[in-house]
């Protein structure tokens, strides 16, 4: 296995016997504990995590909590703006953040390949570290596994987030409503683009970067500005129009987009072009789409421009009472086509 | 790949356009849908899981709340006695019901192999529904991921599991007592056994069976005749050395058991000989230790061999201030012994 390690370790990578994953890395022996104590523990340290038990103990504060899960296999593993490491934090953080919830917690479980490199370990935990930091969450309790070389593909990981949702609010992609304005938080199919120019070993004018970011602190100054907001969601695999026919169909209502307005980064338009790719279908990892009254729109997005994640925020659109279950994107030239669902991906392992 | 599907269905497969796992499955599109809809939502269908938001929404009784994660990658994914999803819901369940917590809600994680039987799927899925139904608790949010032939090993599948703890529980490896009684809750190395002879293709006189099994019932049934349990934990990677060594450093106490006593099956000691095991290191998936006040172990000990799952417990040793960190056992020659913990595994992806 060949993993182009990307800039400087910022934190020196701890003294071990091996340089790379045994197998008995993953067996819950003694070096089991060294991975444990001088990887995982120094980058995430707490007082939950620190007990070693097999599962964390936490108090949660009244109201609903928010869960979710995902695994990524992102490949490659190290990309502009970014890494599997800091994408696992974030897309959980993002799928707990778009129910309203402040997310708290998350476990981490790793399956990681015989012969990895510890320092691709030890960097991929060192931008976990930042990001789960940034967002504001302690990671609680995790899990390692290894498998034989060849049986998976450098690492993969899993985050399970934790969140509690104020009572006030209720957020679902079931509660759009007619007359409703559709926002979108910023440009498009960055974090694509910036995966498959990198697998693909295409070089443009301006490095594509992946827009991955956490986006609780976007989500938290929208419901304070506007704590009626009926749905919010991140549009990763699938893009922007994935999202958007989940919303028509969820909610029973029909979406109009007008192509014009959508935010675009010129060389991720250029990349696309070049590669047969349709942006509104290309993967986000730091934007987010919200359904909101139309009364409180022009106060909601005023509130995400003020967000650093928010600037290039725009109303993309808004929700109808007829094309049940469709989106209708009207063109720049004026007609209207229907913004449909791929068969499949235009892109695999792109988280 | 190939993959031996041991007994005949009880429920048909879905219908669907392909036989095999595609890319496309993992991609967010169409055939995404389609995999939650004919595979996920028949097996896993409950209130939350239907909603498909990106995250589950939940109402938690007060309490603290207790957390685990796991992450499954068991070579071969059918064994003797269970499989890779009835392991994956059973795994997660007894970590989470290790603190006294009641089980309530799992989160599942899928990493599939592109070319993994349709037919495999469904049948893991039927034992996770099945393993889920005994154990009590719903499968809330899910999440897919495909990555190409070679890549994985037929399937991987992280499990996240959620429970309560009453008010009046403190259960923590960190809480064992000089004086203690240690209790196991039945035969020990099954798991571990039934793994490593189907591995090898060995055949002894009676099949070894893993115990696969939720010891949630068995820990209520516990802690509602005494609640003042110190410490529980599921003997899985490491066996029942790991766990009393774990116990030993966290509390900064000794422990000595009596060879004599510990339950093991005759065709499993029979394997470990062969194989040259130590059964004391060998995975169980069913078992529990307890650490319990020596005025209640009688009682906790009588409850436990009322429960199906505890049939075969003992009362195995006791907690000593001396011999601080240290696991001893007493040899059935009267001599005694450390248990030691081993440098790495002697059973690579047993669970």
């Amino acid at each position: 296995m060949s993993v182009k390690i990307p800039e400087a370790l910022t934190c020196p990578i701890p003294k071990t016997d091996y340089d790379t994953i045994q197998m008995a890395h993953g067996a819950g022996g003694r070096l089991s504990a060294e991975l444990v104590e001088k990887f995982f523990l120094p980058r995430f340290r707490n007082a939950i995590l620190e007990k070693l038990d097999d599962q964390a103990v936490i108090d949660l504060p009244p109201g609903r909590v928010a869960i979710s899960t995902d695994s990524f296999v992102v490949s490659p593993i190290f990309f502009p703006g970014g890494d599997i490491g800091d994408l696992a934090v974030n897309g959980t953080v993002n799928d707990v953040a778009m129910s309203g919830a402040k997310p708290r917690y998350l476990t981490a479980g790793f399956i990681l390949e015989e012969g990895l490199p510890l320092e691709v370990l030890h960097r991929v935990l060192l931008s976990m570290e930042a990001a789960a930091s940034r967002a504001g969450v302690n990671i609680i309790t995790g899990d390692t596994k290894v498998v034989e070389r060849g049986h998976c593909d450098n690492l993969f990981i899993n985050t399970t987030g934790i969140g509690v949702i104020a009572t006030h609010l209720n957020i679902s992609a079931g509660n759009l409503k007619p007359g409703d304005k559709i926002l979108l938080s910023g440009t498009i199919a960055d974090h694509g683009a910036a995966i498959l120019t990198t697998r693909k070993g295409l070089s443009f004018s301006s490095e594509l970067t992946s827009d991955t970011a956490p986006l609780n602190g976007l989500v938290e100054a929208m419901t304070t500005i506007c704590p009626e907001i009926h749905a919010l969601r991140d549009p990763t695999r699938g893009g922007v129009a994935m999202t958007l026919n989940e919303f028509a169909r969820a909610s029973h209502v029909g979406i109009l987009i007008h192509e014009e307005r959508i935010p675009i980064q010129s060389g991720v338009r250029g990349a696309c072009e070049i590669l047969g790719l349709d942006p509104l279908l290309v993967a986000n990892e730091g934007k987010l789409i919200a359904s909101v009254p139309p009364e409180a729109a022009d106060e909601v997005l005023a509130a995400m421009r003020q967000h650093p994640l928010g600037r290039n925020a725009v109303e993309l659109g808004e929700v109808t009472a007829e094309n049940t279950g469709l989106v209708v994107m009207r063109t720049a030239l004026g007609t209207h086509r229907i913004v449909d669902v791929p068969l499949g991906e235009q892109l695999p392992r792109i988280c």
